[in-house]
């Protein structure tokens, strides 16, 4: 299994990269990286650190892309960017995925003009990982698809069904589109048309509504790309207002250093699922190939996480899956 | 000031909406009500208490409309129900506004049929209240117009921008504009349009994201009501969540009873700008009347936070001032 990854992408390049592919090589000994960038500098920061070297590899790309870049022209204009030379790699079979904590759009674009669509997919989707009561759940599109017809909607759930079940070992995937109610005759037409193409699949329970994300009532949630950015966002923001939140309430309460300890010690503990370092990256479904994206902030955990998330969809064949169930 | 309340809307009726009521009139000296419900079931729950009765009275509305029922079945069939009869009232000029803890399709519908449109709107529209690190916002469209254009959502802004503004008590409230990204280039082809009307209004400040809304980033954040209903319901489950996610946590860190005591007291009292009692009813903006729909499940105390809101809508001539607002 080899896996490229990206070392010049995300907030903190090259080191957050280069700890992160490190510790997946101590965590997995099958396991190969290729890193990608201008190599002096990976260099340099692989020097810091104590690896085996038999098992990583430095891919010179000399060309960096920015992480508010656009898209389709950094795809376009720098054809020696660690995202462009790492798919292609990806492409011709010399690895197995690539992975990037990079700009997300140029991530997207690349992999859909590299990589191309799989066989029976309309849209390719990025989807991502939402904190419940019962840990991380699917949420689907996340932002790359703001308008999207029912075909797309019903395709994201069978494909979401399926990176439930084979990444997140989730065992019986329950689909659910959300709306604004739980009818079949609830919301805008494509909503009502996505619910009967959802309706040919086991999985699928129905529409489910903003309140039964947290709760999770489902474990893959439908939606528009608009939608699943805002309530993705969102969602992000919630540990930070919670911080906010609960600092404004211990000042209101009065309440003592010692007790803080504890306070803080909970808090932390029950926002814990929402912490981005242990999703791993959030999918490309639909291209044909392996290609994650992490945040921008990645830290060197979520790194390793994101390579062992790819490294699981190369191992469980996740596009032959997602192909065999969308011909179903 | 006369304001009519539905008796029987809700699902604690007529207990809370009659409680509600008769804390208003201890609240506002000034205050007269209009009790509107089948005249047995509210004169028997007005039996239970001591009130001012030179100033409330009972209008007799012996249909009842169910939670459940649809919104234009129940306003056609249902000629004498609380809803109808009351919004009736209120056109007549027989009361100067009208609140219901009941079906909020069924009163956005008879709202529009009744009262009509308010001078130069293209939709009315339903706002709600959103829970942020500085206390409540608005958030308008909350789910009556699923799909709508950028006049539509131009005008929801410049409406929410005057209910902030006169009954919120929100000194200079600032617009956004619900999208993926920042730059006015962002997102769907309407929300560009709608970007560029809005920027004719001295309040908009742009777009802004998911993540900004729990931070206070803007006063009336503008979407459709896919969006809206979405976001509103996914806040509204968020103390629950909260809670279940703290019991785990409290389970996890073996914390004694003792110190369970201040955090429960802590995360109630942290998470008490979520609590929808405070808010007191959604107006309905943009229609030729007052008229508020407050959450099924509503206390005593939001039943009298929805008809002080409805009083600070009249007293502040809320429409004369969206209409000046939308000649501009």
């Amino acid at each position: 299994m080899k896996i490229a990854v990206d070392a010049v992408g995300g907030d903190h390049f090259p080191a957050h990269p280069v700890q992160g592919a490190i510790m997946s090589l101590e965590e997995d000994p099958r396991l190969e990286i290729i890193l990608l960038g201008p190599s002096n500098i990976i260099q340099e920061e692989l020097n810091k650190h104590e690896y085996d070297e038999s098992r990583l590899q430095i891919v010179d790309a000399p060309d960096i892309v920015g992480m508010d870049e656009s898209p389709s022209r950094a795809v376009k204009t720098k054809p020696n960017s660690s995202i462009v030379i790492g798919l292609g790699l990806h492409k011709k079979g010399m690895c197995d995925a690539f992975v990037s904590a990079g700009n997300t759009g140029a991530l997207m674009a690349a992999s859909m003009f590299i990589l191309g669509k799989l066989e029976g997919v309309n849209r390719p989707t990025v989807a991502t990982y939402y904190p419940t009561v019962n840990g991380f759940r699917l949420l689907v599109d996340a932002g790359a698809n703001l308008e999207v017809k029912p075909e797309s909607l019903y395709q994201f759930g069978i494909m979401g069904e399926v990176y439930a079940r084979v990444v997140m070992g989730i065992a019986q995937p329950r689909i659910g589109l959300l709306n604004v109610g739980e009818e079949p005759e609830k919301g805008t037409e494509i909503l009502r048309d996505s619910y009967n193409l959802l309706s040919q699949c086991d999985h699928f329970i129905g529409n489910v509504e903003g309140r039964d994300i947290m709760p999770c009532k489902a474990d893959v949630f439908v939606c528009d790309g608009l939608v699943g950015n805002l309530l993705l966002k969102l969602g992000e923001s919630m540990v930070g207002a919670m911080q906010t939140l609960f600092g404004q309430s211990i000042k209101r309460n009065k309440i003592t250093a010692e007790e803080q300890v504890t306070l803080v010690k909970v808090l932390s503990d029950a926002m814990s699922p929402f912490d981005p370092d242990n999703v791993g990256g959030l999918p490309f479904l639909g291209v044909n190939g392996i290609s994650l994206v992490g945040h921008g902030s990645s830290s060197p955990r979520a790194m390793k996480n994101m390579i062992r998330n790819a490294s699981r969809c190369v191992a469980h064949k996740l596009n032959d899956k997602i192909v065999a169930s969308l011909k179903q």
